[in-house]
């Protein structure tokens, strides 16, 4: 048992990948959205650290694994319709490779 | 001009969605993961109000037209790659369908 509930197992056996946005489990910030298929979800299930997906590299990233900045993973969500992800994190160091806390650190000005 | 950053705008124009988080701008809670085509992310600077592209009902969709639940929108930003973006929203009622406050109301267990 994967503990992964089966609608979201069935998107992912599916070849879906699922949105997965990282949240600081302290502050409340929000930290990065990234990308899980189903060997990700289960290592970040299995190793509490969590591991995603890379679209532009096309391989699983274990995020911290070159900069040391880890995500402990503290509690997962997922939404009504089974599609993204909400995973509560202790973060070390910035999640963001610019060096900033946060990757939404680019504001668009409204009028 | 659209006060669409050129990095956001060459994507949408491109036809891709967007990937858009609403976050309570007062709580920090994460309240939906929606998508955002050209259209709905003007409508959304416009407005104030968030508008995103049902991918259901490959329609553009005012937050809160059925429901009343809409979201008041104090900030926007976009992440280190340009292809997320973070709203900081006053919601009205509860963000999810189902009446819960957040969409990410189902935990899944660790182990």
């Amino acid at each position: 048992m994967t503990g992964i509930p089966s609608e979201i197992l069935s998107r992912l056996q599916n070849g879906d990948l699922i949105a997965a946005i990282a949240q600081d489990a302290s502050t409340g910030e929000v930290l990065m959205l990234a990308w899980m298929n189903e060997e990700s979800l289960i290592k970040t299930l299995q190793t509490k650290q969590a591991t995603y997906w890379s679209r532009s590299r096309n391989k699983i990233w274990l995020k911290g694994e070159s900069s040391g900045h880890f995500q402990e993973v503290k509690s997962i969500f997922f939404d009504c319709d089974a599609d993204a992800l909400l995973l509560k994190v202790n973060q070390t160091g910035a999640a963001c490779h610019t060096g900033e806390v946060s990757c939404f650190h680019n504001k668009i000005e409204l009028k």
